[in-house]
């Protein structure tokens, strides 16, 4: 069976949205449901996944039979899935795997995340470091200062400047022009990201990515031809941990858990990282997606800011990354972070992505992890 | 093939723990493995479902890599769910399918909760609101309100009194008695329910679940006969909804996903609500337990507390419902609530519940739900 994806959605990501978090969830279903091509009932969906991190963010609760009742076809089935910033990954592993195992004909999968509304960033900061290890959070380390941890001794084993990691936010900036759901659509130059605030020397205010209120959604089918004549199918999925604590790592410059999520996302697919065309990887630093390149086979290890200079990764190159905007520009709703990804995917590999439309994409590839990389997603689709 | 409870472990349940949510996580997950018959290597599991309700009340998040690293094979997945109160039943729904798909052969779930630190008891409730409708959390509507407005239209309808209310609570507590692992081991009789305070009325304080602190787990084989001589098999579990919101319901005296969540129990196990030997429900509050008698079939509709008058429910009648002592004496730690009515399970059919012993009893069932019963997990267990 190949598992598809037949309809997804967006809400726009923003710096402070005027919806509430149920608003943003609903917007969310609503909008997922309208998207399929040949329409879809409420009756044809058997289950629903709701991704959220936190809430202390959204506030509400129990948000699944509030979805089911949306859809609403009383003998659906929902619950919500946590796996801090992979929530949005984890309820795809989910889905797929419902529909896989002949569990469930149709999921709708929905992500949301309302964070702007936290009176001080410390507030924010303080939920943030609940995804950390127990002893992580104990101390006080928040995650800016465990990426800092990783960027300084990738830095001092690689050579590796600040310079090259504003790259990343400059690239991701420039990509997220394009992107009208992006929350801060702003080009930057390398001047810009080096004159900005450090946070946790060496990362800067440029090189984090952004607190945002949004939601996105998807549908996948076991019958995907019957919702649309163009799917997108799953080639694969792979889900892999790491030690949740950046202290218990043998080498703290390797995000352990993106290869070995990759390599099972492969292995289903009998795909490799020479077939995809178009990748959405997860930047919650600048660091983050260097990283991401040597451990998804883009690059060999250190030589993450190498091929960014060269251009491979930038949308007129060989392999784009991040064409939304990634977390940086486009914005990191946790809970849709994920779900967006999905949907921005489906949308390349549709030809449907507009100015940020990257030429010929036919296979695509998602990277989303949770905590310092505890938790890492990876899928392969393909059109 | 049969799946089937290989081990079970709790925290005692307590109003005010002296420890911290990981640390009580961590009892459960060491408990839990230790707890099987013929022993299980860390290497045997790969999956891992927590449940969890609030991070506003465990202020840890991202625990599955926590869980993972406990468990010590690095190659295991989790993720953390969350249905609201039914989050532990839907924590065993999750894992059940995952083995009967064979997707995995054996799964750890641990459910977890630590409430007791709250500044004051509206804190409380603002977090246990956020399970409910958002129209029902805008307007600041507590759940015990929620359910009074049940109880006062079930009063009405079937002429049922405060006492008949009081009944339930007076079993529980007398059923505690018997549990060390119970959180308040205190008798108390119908007049001491009548002369506590009003909650919200008809509905006092002796009418209402402990605000508690514990952690639960088990573990679920596709092979149980490799780790124990006598698993505890599962033979069907039913996960349903009802609207979100009270308001939304043609007839508020029902809770009618118990009745389709144990409908669906029953059909794929082959048995009826006469083949169980005891049963543990539901207790948030009183007048939960005796509608819940109704939607199970053990009354008919008005005739809960006949049947509890008659003793049929009572820990020495026919049909004993929460041996235990139920969420009423034993305790309701959220997230743990419905992993531990498994493990209650577990060690009444396998003979094992020491003072509470329900006497040959060779099938039990669990019924779990969440906010005013929009999700409920019904499940049936056999030895």
């Amino acid at each position: 069976m190949r598992v598809g994806v037949v309809g997804a959605y967006s809400t726009k990501y923003e710096l402070r949205s005027e919806k509430e978090a149920w608003e943003l969830l609903k917007e969310a279903v609503q909008g997922t449901l309208s998207s399929v091509d040949k329409g879809i009932s409420g009756e044809d969906i058997d289950f629903v996944i709701v991704s959220n991190f936190s809430d202390r963010f959204s506030g509400i609760l129990h948000t699944a039979p509030y979805v089911v009742s949306l859809v609403g076809r009383s003998s659906a089935k929902g619950l919500r899935v946590e796996n801090a910033c992979a929530s949005g990954g984890t309820a795809l592993y989910v889905a797929w795997n419902l529909v896989r195992s002949g569990l469930a004909r149709n999921v709708l999968v929905v992500g949301y995340e309302k964070m702007s509304h936290q009176p001080t960033s410390a507030e924010i900061n303080e939920v943030l470091m609940a995804a950390g290890h127990p002893d992580e959070i104990v101390v006080g380390a928040p995650f800016v200062s465990l990426y800092a941890l990783i960027a300084k001794a990738y830095m001092d084993k690689y050579g590796v400047t600040e310079e090259d990691l504003a790259l990343v936010a400059v690239k991701n900036h420039e990509n997220g022009l394009r992107n009208p759901l992006a929350a801060m659509r702003r080009k930057i130059t390398i001047e810009d990201v080096m004159r900005s605030p450090y946070v946790s020397w060496p990362l800067k205010l440029y090189d984090s990515s952004l607190i945002t209120d949004g939601a996105a959604g998807f549908i996948i089918s076991s019958e995907p031809k019957k919702y649309t004549d163009t799917p997108v199918y799953i080639e694969g999925v792979g889900l892999a941990h790491d030690t949740p604590g950046v202290f218990e790592r043998p080498d703290i410059t390797e995000l352990r858990a993106i290869r070995l999520a990759s390599e099972e996302a492969f292995r289903i697919s009998n795909l490799s990282i020479k077939d995809v065309d178009v990748l959405e990887v997860h930047d919650a630093f600048t660091i983050s997606e260097l990283i991401a390149y040597e451990m998804l086979g883009l690059a060999g290890r250190g030589e993450g800011a190498k091929i960014l200079r060269e251009g491979i990764t930038l949308f007129t190159g060989e392999k784009p990354v991040n064409p939304s905007g990634g977390l940086k520009s486009k914005g990191h709703p946790i809970g849709a972070t994920g779900v967006g990804m999905v949907a921005e995917l489906f949308w390349q590999l549709r030809g449907e992505a507009g100015d940020r439309q990257v030429k010929d994409a036919e296979k695509g590839l998602m990277e989303n992890h949770g905590g310092t990389g505890g938790t890492v997603v990876v899928a392969v689709f393909a059109r």
